[in-house]
């Protein structure tokens, strides 16, 4: 006879709606492929009037989450309804109960990991979180089960469609920022306040998972370097353009003989590069092993059914669980949670990488000499250098990268150049990773 | 106190040699994350004196593979010797033995997996085939587990290094199919014998494996449209490139009203499509599931480290099964062995796709208007025409493309237009995919 398993939906937003769609559109195959019905036996959110466009009886939806929690015939729980409070509450309770979690909830994980996943573990309950970052895309499951035998020598991703979304335009329209922002906004790509988005806070939520991930190590949120897009200009996208780049904000992590470093910020890669294609609000990871080699993968980083289907894929396997009574089989990140150590990050004076220079620059003899000898004094060696519009008045652009050099370094050495009267505002800095593979 | 697992190997070529290197390299961050230790028992190879590049001690090795089957200490038995016999042979017996198998043997499954998967789940064991198809590339498990939820649309593939490198080299070299072939035999990218890649042999096998993931259904290997990339030129390459195209060797396979098509030929795909730029011996796979959205995952298809990587990922999948006796908890391939059924495809004949068309005709008036006008009759629209170097002497290249035609219709045309007196030769069909996401 063919068995039932009982999920609970916590939170009935998009992504909830998500879910109950997908469920109905394709029960089917999920129950072939499951050998059992998922039935949806409870859904909590504090609104239960709204119609989502979905078929939901009335019996089913509670403003009670925990008619849920304390459900001893629900064994999943799905939480989906974003921030820290109460999901955070609901979350630990639900495993106090010996409830199997599955949640999208990036910011939670990031910020109370340390909490949530050691109570699971003792409860010997799985906390599927597949959703939680790249939407759609496998990279949890790649950097805990795929790649589990490879040393990750470097990810660089692209984690937030908002920003990828933006900054795309930018390129490929030749718009500024403030345009293209309200433009997202209205086709709801960005939200209303895009702080989170575009200051790169999501961003960091999710590298502190994937640091989880591939090193089997917790971070400190506030270690993580971070910069948002808010600076990129058309001016510095047409730059990089004709130095062969393309800008994006990526998240960088890399292992730098034995110890990590971790960085996000507006990035010029090679436009052959296939991050560097990864255009409109897609997301991508391009992962390097030592076994491995590169690994790229690619999708939709949100949305309404592609996150459903990375919330299904932890369903059904804690599923299979529940049916086989298989649970907490692996560890829950990357090693058993009594092996996870908080780690310090290379701090960022230290990261070594290359840059790109945009001065304001007087259009006066000597200039470049007075720039490049304070560059040299810091050791930092110039690869290329544009200079342009030489006869104008006023402040010209003077664009250089410059060769790999020390962060630390290179911030003093703005700040001297900052301050030569031939300079006018302040220079910009952007990092350069083009010996990807 | 820290348990121990055997595991036991059959075949110590090069991938072999990659996993011995592997566990050895990275043993202490692959205990950590199993919680146990991996022990490699045994290794059986007819050749046990070569020596490899790995330390192995003299008593692990032996020429008779029963002496892995037969020891009740190895859950676990690793073939890797490829090839159908007596690759099958060892492994039923294995299964028979209940063991746990991990292959990376494509043609084994793809011709015998009617018989191995179901000997499997009787006898309750695991099959991980995860380096079967796409080498590092997480696909089995996308496709088994992470999309689990979603109806598969379409798979499009680059699933065969050493056609990928040979087509890649012959677009941005300008160089011969000839030329190109010896180059990647010296190179190690194509075999001495190389009919088994270069006709499109081993992407065969690859996309049945596919196709019993995707769609929980097995198919006749032989009732895979194949054409192989032996007759891919020059001249068409670079009139692709004029209209915008790259020419890859892909597997596709698609789901049309309920029904699936799966074909494998040399495809014109538009130049800014991921899989357009996935070059070298690289591979890829392009997943449209109907939730998801477009899923893309590249890397390396083959390779001694890029392969025992995928192996490792089977054998740790394993080995926490062994551990916890959490085998067989979901199905080995994609629903219950007994579920899987034989299918057939849509037949050649009735797929529908767009076409590149490059006829070889002499240089007089009326020519295109007959040829157009027999297309016409068939059904089939141009959508692009090239013809050049009017004037010449002798036959002239008159390059089409077509908006979606029916491939009977095609054929049909074609052979009537190869009889026109005013036509040279066999005309060259080349089908173009462009309406990828």
């Amino acid at each position: 006879m063919m068995k039932d398993i009982n999920i609970g939906l916590i939170g009935f937003g998009t992504i909830g709606t998500g879910l109950v769609k997908l469920l109905r559109q394709n029960e089917e195959l999920i129950t072939k492929k499951l050998g059992a019905r998922l039935v949806l036996k409870k859904i909590a959110d504090i609104d239960i009037t709204t119609q989502r466009g979905v078929k939901v009886g009335k019996n089913l939806m509670t403003t009670d989450a925990r008619e849920i929690i304390n459900d001893k015939d629900i064994p999943i729980v799905i939480e989906l309804m974003g921030g820290y409070e109460p999901a955070r509450t609901f979350v630990l309770e639900a495993i106090a109960k010996g409830k199997h979690i599955v949640t999208a909830n990036k910011a939670l994980l990031a910020t109370y990991g340390n909490e949530i996943f050691p109570a699971a573990q003792k409860k010997a309950v799985d906390i599927g979180f597949e959703a939680s970052v790249g939407g759609t895309i496998p990279i949890i499951k790649t950097l805990k089960e795929s790649l589990v035998a490879n040393k990750i020598n470097s990810i660089m991703g692209i984690m937030n469609g908002t920003c990828n979304f933006i900054l795309s335009k930018m390129t490929d329209e030749d718009k500024m920022f403030d345009v293209v922002l309200k433009e997202a906004q209205r086709l709801g790509f960005a939200e209303a306040d895009p702080t989170f988005d575009i200051e790169g806070i999501d961003t960091a939520h999710k590298m502190a998972i994937i640091l989880s991930l591939a090193y089997g190590k917790t971070v400190n949120l506030k270690d993580i370097y971070l910069e948002g897009i808010t600076k990129v200009s058309r001016e510095d996208i047409a730059f990089a353009r004709e130095l062969g780049y393309r800008i994006k904000l990526l998240a960088i992590a890399m292992l730098k003989d034995g110890a990590v470093e971790a960085r996000i910020h507006p990035t010029m890669i090679s436009s052959g590069h296939l991050l560097a294609n990864v255009n409109q609000n897609y997301n991508a990871f391009h992962i390097m092993g030592d076994a491995s080699g590169p690994v790229f993968l690619f999708g939709q980083g949100a949305g309404m059914m592609p996150t459903a289907s990375a919330v299904f894929s932890d369903i059904i396997d804690s599923a299979r669980n529940v049916l086989n009574g298989t649970n907490c089989r692996g560890p829950l990140r990357s090693i058993s949670e009594t092996d996870m150590q908080q780690i310090k990050l290379i701090p960022m004076d230290n990261v070594e990488t290359k840059y790109y220079f945009r001065f304001s620059a007087l259009d006066r003899p000597g200039v470049l000499s007075r720039i490049s000898g304070i560059l040299g004094k810091y050791n930092i060696s110039i690869a290329t250098c544009i200079q342009k519009a030489r006869g104008k008045k006023g402040a010209v652009p003077i664009v250089m990268t410059t060769y790999k050099a020390q962060e630390k370094n290179v911030q003093q050495a703005l700040k001297k150049i900052d301050k030569l009267d031939i300079v006018q505002g302040k220079t910009i800095l952007i990092r350069i990773e083009d010996d990807l593979n």
